[in-house]
């Protein structure tokens, strides 16, 4: 149990610093609505990726893997609607 | 032994996807000499999330973990190289 909380404790961290360096390019696009640097096949691509990311941490009962991808999947999510919502402009 | 396969065959199928979305940014920069948009802040902060991964890969034993973080650390080292070198472009 101890060792569980030690590498968990780092799982954490790891969630907390990826998703947050993540966050800034949701905001920057909601601010901005500059879309045009978004491809809509890489985000797709992405999108699976961190889907089945999230998959694998359900499946390995991971909760640093599930909290990370859980806020990713949601990031991205907002990525696609400001896409088709402002790809005409 | 067949579940794990079963879990690691998604797992493996989530590192291919969101480590081939992020290669085209590294090949960009390498190609555009491009740095402006790359925050070095930003960067750091990445770099540190990904490496901490890869710790926790290493402690879950993981081998998607593992390879995902991996790669995506000689990506963000070769993106660090390319900021330094072409910052005053």
């Amino acid at each position: 149990m101890e060792n569980i909380d030690y590498i968990e404790i780092i799982g954490l961290c790891a969630a907390f610093l990826t998703t947050a360096s993540f966050l800034p390019q949701v905001y920057k696009t909601w601010k901005t609505k500059d879309v045009s640097g978004l491809s809509l096949p890489m985000l797709t691509m992405f999108f699976t990726g961190v889907v089945l990311w999230l998959i694998y941490g359900l499946l390995l009962k991971s909760p640093s893997l599930i909290l990370a991808n859980g806020i990713t999947t949601i990031s991205i999510m907002l990525l696609f609607i400001f896409k088709i919502k402002y790809r005409n402009r």
